[in-house]
Parts: C-alpha cells; sequence; structure tokens
C-alpha cells in the first residue's frame, strides 16, 4: 500500500503519541519541549498537544519522521534523552485526530473533558 | 507527606495518562474505552481525554484508584488486557493540567493545537 | 475474583514493567534505579530486570504495590519523577514470566537472546 | 554526527525497546510476535527479549529501521495495531544491554533476577 499511491494520497493511517525528555538539565524542560513543538507546528501535520505528550496523525512515514526531526534537534544539546512513543494504526482510516473522541462521546451520549 | 495533610487538601502533585484495551473483542475497542471514560467522568477528579489516553490529574492515590476502578470494570468480562500508564510527578504542583501547556506556548508565543 | 479466594492463592495473572525516573539529578540516574530494584528484589514477587525496566509477576494489587512502593521510596528526595508502566493482564494465567518467552522461542523453533 | 563518520563505526547510543501487538485477532497473538522476533533475530543488531518487549541496541537509524520492518510485515494481514516504544539515548555510550544492569547489580553489591 506504501508504494501503490502516488505521493500525497496515501491515507493517514497512523496516530503516534510522543514525550521526548532531556535527562540532564533539571526538573524544569519546558524550553526543549517547546523546541519540538515548534518543529511538530511547523511540520504541517495535523497533532493536538495534550498535558502528558503530542498525539500526531499521518502515514507511518510522515509520523516517525516528525519524530526524528526532533530527536535531531534535542541530541545537539542533550547527552541524555528518554523518548516515549504509542502508536495506534487503522488499515484506511483517517481523520481519527477527531472521531475517536467524538465516537466515546457519542457512546456515553454526553461531552467529556478534552 | 501523604499522610501529614488532612484528607482533601493534599496536593495533586500527580499526572498520569492512561489507555486500556481489551485484547480479544476485534479491532472496534470503543465501548469498552466509553465505560472507562463513564468511570473517569464520574470519578470528580480533573482529566482530559485525547486522541491515544486520557489524562487524569490527583494524588497518587487519586490517579491509581481511578485506575484500579477501570481495570476492576473491564476484567469482569474481558479475558485479556493491555495497560498503558505514564506518571509525571511533580512536588508540590498541581493545576498542571492546564499550566504545562501554557507554558509551552508562552515561551513559543503563540497558540498550539489542543 | 479478587476477593473470592482465600490470601495466597489468587492467581498471578499481571504482568507489570515498570521504569521510574526521577528529573533533576542529571543524566546518571544508576543509584535511584539501584534503590528500586533493592525494593523490587526484597518483596519477594517473581520479577526479571531487563535494560530498559523491570517486569513484575504478581496480583494486580501486588504489583501496583511494589511500583507504590518504589514511588514513595523516590519522593522522599527527588522533586519530579518520570514512570512508565505497561501491564499485560491474563485472566487464570500465572507463570508468563517464563512461559511468554518459551513460547515464541518454540514457535520459531530456535532460541533467542534473552 | 550521523553523516560524520564512515559506515560501521557510528556508536550504537540507542536501546529501544518495543512491543507490538495486532488488535483484532483475539488474545493470543503469539504467532505475531514471533514473526516480529523472527525479523529482530535476523537483523544482526543486539538485542534482549523480555516477557514484556524487546531491547534493541543501535543507532537510531538502525533501531528504528527494525522497528519499521516488524511493522511493515504486521500491517500486511493486521488491520489495527498497537505499538509501545521507549528509547533512551545517551551520547557516546555503547554496550549498554549489559553494562545498565551490571551497574545496578555492582551498587546493589548481589545479583538480581535477570
Amino acid at each position: 500500500m506504501m508504494t501503490e499511491e502516488p505521493p500525497g494520497t496515501e491515507t493517514r493511517d497512523v496516530l503516534l503519541e510522543f514525550s521526548m525528555t532531556p535527562l540532564g538539565p533539571g526538573p524544569s524542560v519546558g524550553p526543549y519541549v517547546a523546541r519540538s513543538l515548534d518543529i511538530i507546528d511547523r511540520s504541517g501535520l495535523p497533532y493536538r498537544l495534550n498535558p502528558m505528550g503530542t498525539v500526531l496523525e499521518g502515514t507511518w512515514d510522515e509520523a516517525l519522521g516528525v519524530l526524528a526531526a526532533c530527536f535531531a534537534r534535542m541530541r545537539q544539546d542533550c547527552e541524555r534523552i528518554s523518548v516515549s512513543v504509542r502508536i495506534d494504526y487503522r488499515q484506511g482510516r483517517s481523520g481519527r485526530l477527531e472521531t475517536k473522541i467524538a465516537s466515546v462521546e457519542k457512546t456515553l451520549g454526553r461531552k467529556l473533558r478534552t
């Protein structure tokens, strides 16, 4: 599937949440996180920031590419880095950044905190 | 520290994000997720749902208590369950469900997608 | 189920892997990890240490109890702590600390690096 | 650093632990896990299998390359896949598949279960 379609038309079937933290600078890592968010925000990929990480929606290559770009930037001035990643792939489904939450709310019949 | 303060005044210094999924029902697990969200929403703890999990804010006991309640419910009718949890504890800090995102936005000088 | 059996006979149906790291002391966190391993090793629960975390086998309460004990110790002198946990529950199955690996090796028909 | 050295001499400064599971086949996913381990074992990268995942040691590109290969194989016949990854990068350090455990044992002054 990844090679049968022309560029730009591949389904964004991957949700990837990640958190990337340097060990060493001390307990406040905000500036390093902000730098990653700048990369993510400029990537053009759909994303959502939450208090524990950022969720990207893309193809495997798109999502892992943004992850690699954030890592390449952080390794420039951090000697130890901890990364946590979770991926939810679902064949042929895109737009899940919004539909997964909407589906839970519909099942429960009420709005949730998002 | 957890026993030196009267009930209800302990700092909610824990952010806990989790995702809990049954293996077995098939690729669609929405109804099981909705059941967990019902427990979370009724717990009274501050929380935020995102496309990959739910972030709770509480004391260690509060946050782990909600996790245990969701697990106790799911094990009633699921023979295999996969749980992923990440915890960010910061001494003396509460309200981070909102301040962590605000801090990143302030550093970058612009709004992000949340 | 968790209350129907006499103490000591409940199935150890939970595998819990965790990693607990202080943010602040700098890039070397070995002494803090060693302290957690001391708690784990003395807990009496079956466990295996690997290069990225420790896998415990127990009931939900046993496994989460060891996690809480490690956290209670670390919060005494660390102002920020990051914890990552993954749980694999399977109804009625114990001994999986060894059977899961053996099963993969049997399927492949050769030994793997463990 | 990743382009300044000739092939084969770059430091294997990344430890990557991952677990990759199809949602859909039911509660038993052993055959799919075995297939991934076959890919890992043939990759030539140092690795260790544990009851909750596999830890690879490599450069960023090597480790993420094996992850991508396992995913490419699994997506061929699984419509939904859940992946969990944790990365520990430490500048200039290799051989940590063994040194991290040895260091903890040395600090404690006794052998642990591995």
